[in-house]
């Protein structure tokens, strides 16, 4: 049987490739996953799932735990499950989750091809959005199909979920659990190149916003450059950084990784005239924390850094700064390898592909937090070999996304169990 | 005589503030210079001079030497030249020029009161261009306006001209001169405190993009953040800036000054998205060097910094810079202090304030360097005390607009002579 659904995955290639290619060709980035959802609930509905719509009402949700603070406010912004229930259940159920959303493409001239007419060169389809994770969309639907090709049907609540909002919040997976989606296991696809995720750090989004002492530049001497004030401050919270990287300070699931708390000034924005002393700068940063950690303390301690670089610099005694935090307040979370979760999910990957799984250490966050830390789910992330997420010439490995989709078939079969079709 | 032509600044002192008020309170920033021209205008003709309003022809001006790369179009962006011309000439020539852009306001919330709605204040009047320089142009019209008052008119043709562009190429006043304007002396009204300008620095504008190779930050060890990169080359552009400050590098003119070449990092934009490494940082730079260089040699001096920095940090070496040239190429200069312009126009400060002149080697250009480079136009720059120019609450001393407007009043009289009025 496990040798029949592997196959069906196998005849089904050509549909998978198809598959992420019609969803890399719909640009779903923030704020406009609305013509990608519509996709998914078709082929959702194509597969007589039932379907769940629904958008993220931010005054009830905000009352959860894993709340991250609203970077925007959009129609059409919604959340699609498609909800599988056996005829006789006898397994366990299961969540398989993946993210609609794709990051902003960068500077479009860097890319080899439009980031959103993907094309498939040297076994890799590439695109934004490829690895990131529309590739781990595809493979759980594929996966899911399977059953039915060789006339089976999963024994166990399966919900298929395609959400808004993982790459800045998180919000899209927290709604599902307020509207109370929980299984026994969940699956996040994430393009984590054939591993299993063993903890991920927690992410924590700010937009640090420095005045200075403006004049012209004639007078530079006495006045504050603010985005020079800002770089200042950027360089010691890096300080702050390299303290936490210390490898004393570590969980033991990051013992062995390079530097995974990262802090990344993502986006700066300041001045208006070249030759005037910029009046104000913004810089939107992304701050990297070990599981374990507050948000609150995280924040605390960012404070306390830049106050001190100020009390410590005469120079930038001028310097206001005003922190806003929008996006990301996450947790870091570290998943239980030795549930049977995690164990029958490494059985099947060696099912497959003859060895035993790598375990990874997330220097990134995602939605399998919510599940782990609110959900009462556990969760993990396992999907495919990527390059280049979040930057240019993004592109997925095709006979990745074919082996994990073959895996998350097997793993269906063992965790949900299954039944023969009636006629 | 001089002594009628001080009261009756003295007595117009009302009007002169009026003046200042009004052109303050009409925002002026560039491609926005039309209202405050056509104010402009309605004063040139009021006093019966004659009205020159003329655009610039980027085709045509480009062939002169000092024109600058342009960084935009507008429409209705024209310069006003009032001319007077005696009816019987024995003076001297005279241009008193001064410029109608003003540099953007900054973020308007550190201001104490709107930018464009001035105050006044402990005998300061504040608002965006009030020092800068709308208060100089005031004060040479108030300073036109004696003469009639007291039944005399100047015996030189003396050209008023209120400017574009001077904050950003220069092109405005350039294109009087292509236009025909020149005469034996320019004054120019910057608000340079009641000194008299000896020499200016070079200033040249430049846009520095960089190109970094981007990746989720998770990977950030692996690419290269673009913004980041960009402030590496930025912090050995300066080194460089400190070189160019030596004393052993410096005109004498320049020899007690406070580092008067500065680089600014005036603008700054880059990157799209917190959690990603930015594909690209644009930073507007602007450069000031020594009179007796070249443009073209701080071009050079400047490309040569930036390769030599990538060469030097191979942690750069995924760096792709494009330098993009728009605004000043502006050379500096050297105003002759022995010529009898500057003795006549010495002597009248002290005749008002009885004190010897002090002299000013500005760190900043002003539209002097086209009168005196390329106009055969003796210049310099003479004007009130202001304060926070380009900052936040710019202000000018109204009793130093007065003084100098005495000062050019007694000029004008020197210099053009006169004539007494037939009734």
């Amino acid at each position: 049987m496990i040798h029949d659904l592997i196959q069906a995955i196998e005849d089904q290639k050509d549909s998978l490739v198809k598959l992420i290619l019609d969803l890399v060709s719909i640009n779903s980035l923030l704020g406009n996953e609305d013509h990608a959802q519509n996709f998914i609930e078709e082929q959702f509905r194509s597969r007589s799932l039932a379907i769940d719509r629904f958008g993220i009402n931010h005054d009830e949700l905000k009352k959860y735990p894993g709340y991250s603070p609203s970077i925007g406010d959009w129609e059409n912004h919604e959340n699609i499950v498609g909800i599988f229930k056996p005829e006789k259940p006898k397994g366990r159920s299961l969540i398989l989750n993946g993210h609609i959303d794709v990051v902003p493409v960068g500077d479009e001239r860097l890319w080899t091809n439009p980031p959103f007419e993907p094309t498939i060169k040297d076994g890799h389809l590439y695109g934004r959005g490829s690895g990131d994770m529309k590739a781990g969309i595809a493979a759980f639907i594929v996966a899911f199909d399977s059953f039915k090709k060789i006339g089976l049907e999963p024994a166990a609540d399966i919900f298929l979920q395609s959400v808004v909002e993982e790459e800045c919040t998180g919000n899209g997976a927290l709604a599902c659990l307020q509207r109370g989606y929980k299984a026994q296991a969940a699956i996040i696809p994430e393009p984590f190149n054939e591993t299993i995720m063993s903890a991920q750090v927690g992410v924590l989004w700010l937009n640090m916003e420095v005045f200075g002492k403006p004049s012209h530049v004639l007078n530079a001497n006495h006045g504050t450059n603010a985005i020079e004030g800002a770089f200042v401050l950027w360089q010691h919270l890096k300080s702050l950084c390299e303290d936490w990287n210390n490898k004393k300070n570590r969980p033991a699931a990051f013992s062995n990784s390079e530097d995974p708390i990262k802090f990344n000034l993502g986006i700066i924005e300041g001045g208006e005239w070249a030759s005037s002393l910029a009046t104000r700068c913004q810089m939107n940063l992304r701050i990297g924390f070990f599981p374990g950690i507050h948000t609150e303390d995280v924040i605390k301690s960012i404070e306390k850094n830049i106050t001190q670089t100020i009390q410590n610099n005469p120079e930038l005694s001028d310097l206001k700064v005003n922190l806003l935090y929008g996006g990301f307040q996450s947790q870091g979370c570290l998943v239980d390898l030795e549930s049977d979760f995690v164990k029958t999910l490494s059985k099947c990957h060696t099912s497959i592909t003859n060895a035993e799984p790598d375990f990874f250490a997330s220097a990134a966050t995602t939605d399998a937090r919510t599940f782990n830390l609110y959900g009462d789910t556990p969760a993990t992330c396992y999907g495919p070999k990527a390059r280049n997420i979040h930057g240019i010439d993004e592109c997925v490995s095709i006979n990745s996304v074919i082996k994990i989709s073959q895996v998350i078939a097997v793993f269906i079969a063992e965790w949900c169990l299954f039944n023969r079709l009636s006629k």
